[in-house]
C-alpha cells in the first residue's frame, strides 16, 4: 500500500512549486522543456559514455555530472499543460491522451536518477554501470512510447 | 588579496569538473549552452517577476526556483571552447577575444545568483528584490558586451 502514496507524492511534487511555471506561451513551455531535455542528455551522456569506456572514468565528474542530472531531471515535467501538444516539437499527443503513464514514466526515470546518483557517490563504477544501464532504459521507454523520432 | 585567489578558484571550477564537456561537435557546445541559458533565464524570471509584483509572492518557490538556478548557473561557461563561436550563435566573436573578461562577468553573476539564493532562504521579499536587481544587472553586464540582439 506504501507505493501509490509515494507516486501520489511524486506526482503533487511535479505539480507543485516549480511546477506552477506561468508559462507565457506554449512555444516557451516547449523550448524550456527541451532544453531540460538536452541538459539531461548531455549529462548522462557523460556519465554513460563512463561506463561504456568511451571516456575515463573520473568519478569525481561522474559525481558533478549525476547531480546535475538530479536537479534537471525535475524539470521537464512542468512544461508538458494543455496546448503544450503543438508546434515544434517531437512529443506525441498521446502524453496528453495518457498523462498518468506518461507522469508515471517520468517518475520512473527520476527514480533511477536517484539511485545512479547514489552509485557515482560510492566511487564504484560497477555500480554506476548497473544504474546508467537502469536509467537507460528508463529514458528509452519514454522515448519509445512518446517521443517522435 | 583573498578575491584574486577567489576569483582563481571559481576560474579553476569553471574547466574543472564539469567542464571537460568533451562535446562531440561544436553545435552541441552550441546547443547544450543555449538549453542551460533558457532555463536560467525561465528560473530567474519567476523569481524577477515576484520581484516585480508580476507574479504572487510565493517563498518556497522562490526559493525552489533559485536552488534551479544556483545550479543551472554554472553550467553554460564550459561549452565556449574553441570553435564554438561560428554557427546557430548570438554571442559575440568579442568573447573568444577577451575570454578572461568574459569570465569575469559569468563569475559575478554566479555571485550574484549566490546571494539571490540566500535572499531566497530568508523569505525576505525586500531581500530577495535588491537581489533579483543585482542579478539583473550581471545578466545586462554580459549580455551587453557578448550577446547579439
Amino acid at each position: 500500500m506504501k507505493l501509490p502514496v509515494f507516486a501520489l507524492t511524486l506526482t503533487l511534487s511535479l505539480s507543485g512549486t516549480l511546477a506552477h511555471a506561468q508559462f507565457q506561451k506554449p512555444e516557451d513551455a516547449i523550448k524550456y522543456r527541451q532544453a531540460a531535455f538536452t541538459l539531461m542528455g548531455a549529462h548522462f551522456g557523460r556519465i554513460a559514455g563512463m561506463a561504456q569506456g568511451k571516456i575515463p572514468f573520473d568519478a569525481k565528474a561522474a559525481q558533478a555530472n549525476a547531480d546535475v542530472l538530479a536537479t534537471v531531471v525535475n524539470l521537464p515535467y512542468s512544461a508538458f499543460g494543455e496546448g503544450t501538444d503543438l508546434g515544434d516539437t517531437k512529443a506525441k499527443p498521446a502524453i496528453w491522451k495518457e498523462m498518468p503513464k506518461f507522469k508515471e514514466l517520468a517518475e520512473k526515470m527520476q527514480t533511477e536518477v536517484g539511485k545512479l546518483q547514489a552509485a557515482t557517490k560510492t566511487g564504484n563504477l560497477d555500480q554506476i554501470k548497473v544504474a546508467v544501464g537502469d536509467v537507460g532504459k528508463s529514458c528509452k521507454a519514454c522515448h519509445d512510447s512518446y517521443r517522435e523520432k
